[in-house]
């Protein structure tokens, strides 16, 4: 029989390379689920997401994921409006992939991310607005099986980091 | 160039079986973080959640996923400490499965979940007491690249839950 021993807080597994991967998200109704998407997104390498609006951060839910003092730390940038932003993204050679429930979207279970992603994540009510659908190479979406009808938006990103991570475990 | 067109909100994939996939919860620090777990089981098709001690769901988080009228729901089943409650579901052949960062962990990447699991989230501050550690058959862990140290426990068990549904897609 395995013995379990806590070991909380312990170091953080490297990686051989800086994570790629940007989150993008939309303006979203309440700082307290960007907090959660910085706090995820901090724990899984991620250096840099892109926001709008009047995004702030709740230092008490993302805890230190924006710690300055943390050279591989992630940077916030807030943007007035999200899509010159993505269409930046698209230039520096970012493939968009949105989450989203829409036709042609594909399952996150066997969507094969490129390494150079960003991910792009809706408002918690309206989800990402045409404009910046349109602006996608990709939409992917997470099967719902029970009530409610959809996940909660930071609940949804952070299955999608994971799923990110699990495929570039190294960075 | 794919349209992407919202369809938010659109019915439910189908289970071709009953989730055999319990949660079962230390008692947690806040009733927030326990509604964020039941709302993310409810979307996952989960049909019971074990917890303990002063358990409360927010209706406005979790928000249907405890419907009475849902005849697929979820039900929650309060006791007054986890350990009885585990030993019952080892019993009932459940493979227990603790979330937590230990010795003698495996990364949830590449752990093959048997499909009668119950898995096992412990207190945000504590993790898992030892003497429900002592219960498990095993402990998954989510490598962690950046800071903070570890996820928050909802956003852990969303991740944990993301991977048991990819491996079962259909139930």
């Amino acid at each position: 029989m395995t013995e379990f021993a806590h070991e909380r807080h312990k170091p953080q597994s490297l990686l051989q390379r800086e994570r790629a991967l940007v989150v993008a998200c939309a303006p979203l109704r309440t700082n307290v689920n960007l907090s959660r998407i910085v706090r995820a997104a901090g724990c899984c390498g991620v250096r840099r997401i892109v926001c709008c609006g009047h995004a702030k951060v709740i230092g008490k839910i993302a805890r230190d994921a924006l710690d300055p003092e943390n050279p591989a730390g992630l940077s916030l940038e807030v943007h007035r409006t999200l899509a010159p932003a993505l269409v930046k993204l698209r230039e520096d050679g970012y493939q968009l992939v949105g989450l989203e429930q829409t036709t042609g979207s594909k399952c996150l279970y066997t969507f094969p991310f490129q390494r150079r992603t960003a991910l792009v994540v809706g408002n918690e009510r309206q989800g990402l607005d045409d404009d910046v659908l349109r602006l996608m190479h990709d939409v992917v979406e997470i099967p719902v099986y029970g009530l409610p009808y959809a996940h909660n938006v930071a609940t949804a990103t952070a299955m999608a980091l994971y799923e990110y991570c699990r495929q570039f475990p190294e960075g």
